[in-house]
């Protein structure tokens, strides 16, 4: 019997899937892409120049207009956000000892201490943002620590000033993933100014995309040079290389899909928004269900609608819920579930522990990202509320 | 005075620049491109399921059509050849001690090892191939030594057999940096069915290219799978995750436009190689220019057009006919210069002491890869001919 069964009628299921469920499946994301003959047409240069990578004319139009619509100075392109990550930590010469960050974060943010021969060291998570919790950070700092690496969480923004401050007082770098902060502005500036660099994920997922693709936020034009030495192979010139670097190239085509992306990105935004803010309205007062609000000192970018299933008080788990979604024909993701401090190569860790970790592990159990992008359909937040209150209403 | 000028007078190269100075500038590498509506019509599909990357239908029908157009069963597709290598080393737990390898490679050879933990033993060179020199590896092969990582440089064929016979009576693993070797066979097979795992390498600047690209070839399903989890960030599914992974994957847009590349790379592959014998029957008999002949038991690919400029008998040194070469117009490439070994960060191993691989350093002072592409000015070969015939005649 499948926990759904065990908790909601069979012939009551059918005949909600019936009356809720979607023809046609929902996925939890979709990219809102440009007219495929506008992007071809955005070739035309590409095509005419006959080149395709190594720092192109279309690169380096994008890098502009990103720092001047993100509001930064200096930014790398990469090829994903993970390489961009792992350059950021060479570039800043954190190449061994410890690094304080979160488990509550996608697997890239650990694997990239490991590339880089630091040992994470995992912080629990605050309630509300379930952002790294910046009042436990000081405790976990020893003679090795190196850095804290911060993940801006759906947009959320970090404790910033926090962080400086405990970052100043211990000589530590500050490195944010800011992989879901695209356009997210903090008390008017953007959040990508914070820290010693910052890294942004342009995935196919993402609000802003150049199909798979990241960037580099640096906050000197001399580190940003270094990192796009590093981003080639270390090579400097003909004549020298400067370390071990790799090949994080972004290409001219992904920088074309880029450009037009950019000139939607606002609107994108806004229409996220308003799916955001309908799913608030008819989720409210669902008993065990609970959303995060915006904040009031920044500026969000709804690239995920994250809601938390409380199994006691709404009747069924997490996974029953993901389970149950899917038979209305919505996708929805565990979204993070497992935390990465599960994973074989981090579970050893004395910070790994999930005793150590209570917030993040609940976070882990009780999150549910729900389905948000520009061309959602915009009776899917009524039709998922619709689901969970009916389905409440019987297990309840 | 440069160095030119102090050995042909300049009035008398002023006359041969005017003589033979082609109009437009020829760079030493182009790719061919599909045309621009090729590309657009191929990528209908993916506009239409609004799926970009992760495993989808392109990725997955070239990485099919790949194997069977190589001839080899087990292929991996990755966004460039670097990451490729990195994550083959990873998959085949390569995590520390030592390889023996070469120092005449493109830097991202040795890079990898080093992200990966492991100190390069550089290893000298054959004089007829460039590629690593097997009759001197034994002797480099000690405690700590995990496996031999060959490169086909040029995409000549390494001594594989040899190579093959070594590693298994020191219980060694062999990797091959085919970057340069798309499509190379050896005695009538893939030259990437050798060794344990082989990377290719579909830059913009190969004769097969995906943009930016690359492959591991496995030799079994079951270390294709291990690659294919560890490229997408060690996920093996929504609950687990194997190891400290990276992101490695190739967009659909970059394979819809390798599908096409490969319906006239084979072209490009016989163009390359008119060139290539334009170039040997034009350049026979200046006298301290000598070249690389075919092999006789290997199929070529003609990526590569390397010629050595012997500077006692030709009278210039490689660096002056580089620049004298750019008066006409005609770029050239020291490929590879400077020897990887010589790089700060590898310099003071005791394997990269130059007086240890005199042939490497020889090849590295003298080489000198010359324009070679499948749309390349039929006239050119002729031309460089010339040029190197006449200024030779000058300073001899």
């Amino acid at each position: 019997m499948s926990p759904i069964s065990r908790c909601v009628d069979n012939d009551e299921l059918a005949r909600l899937v019936r009356q809720y469920g979607l023809s046609q499946p929902v996925t939890v994301t979709r990219p809102t892409l440009p007219s495929l003959s506008e992007f071809a047409a955005s070739l035309e240069g590409v095509w005419s120049r006959c080149w395709l990578t190594n720092d192109g004319e279309v690169h380096r139009e994008l890098e502009a207009k990103l720092a001047a619509h993100l509001g930064v100075e200096h930014i790398s392109l990469f090829c994903n956000g993970t390489i961009a990550l792992l350059v950021a930590l060479q570039a800043l010469e954190i190449d061994g000892g410890e690094v304080i960050t979160t488990p509550f974060t996608f697997p890239a943010t650990a694997h990239v201490l490991h590339w880089n021969r630091v040992r994470p060291v995992f912080c629990d998570i605050e309630d509300k943002t379930f952002n790294i919790d910046a009042s436990k950070i000081e405790a976990l700092i020893g003679p090795e620590t190196r850095a804290i690496l911060g993940v801006h969480v759906y947009g959320n923004p970090c404790k910033v000033e926090t962080i400086r401050d405990i970052a100043a007082r211990h000589g530590l770098k500050v490195i944010y993933d800011a992989a879901h902060a695209f356009g997210v502005r903090l008390r008017g500036r953007s959040l990508l100014v914070h820290g010693d660099m910052s890294m942004l994920s342009f995935h196919a997922t993402k609000v802003f995309s150049t199909i798979e693709g990241g960037a580099v936020v640096s906050p000197s034009e001399e580190l940003r040079r270094r990192v796009n030495m590093l981003k080639n192979f270390g090579i400097a010139n003909e004549e020298s290389i400067i370390g071990p670097g790799l090949n994080g190239k972004m290409n001219e085509v992904q920088a074309a899909f880029g450009l037009l992306q950019l000139r939607t990105v606002e609107r994108e935004i806004a229409n996220r928004r308003q799916i955001a803010e309908s799913y608030r309205r008819h989720l409210a007062e669902i008993p065990g269900v609970s959303m995060m609000q915006d904040l009031p000192d920044a500026e969000h970018n709804y690239g995920y609608f994250p809601v938390l299933i409380d199994t006691d008080r709404y009747g069924l788990d997490r996974d029953t819920v993901y389970t149950l979604l899917k038979r209305f024909n919505i996708s929805t993701r565990k979204y993070f579930h497992p935390l990465v401090s599960h994973a074989p190569c981090y579970a050893e860790l004395p910070s790994a522990q999930p005793d150590l970790l209570p917030v993040a592990e609940r976070a882990a159990r009780e999150v549910l990202c729900l389905p948000i992008y520009g061309t959602l359909d915009p009776n899917v937040p009524q039709v998922v509320a619709r689901i969970l209150r009916e389905v409440h209403a019987h297990v309840a």
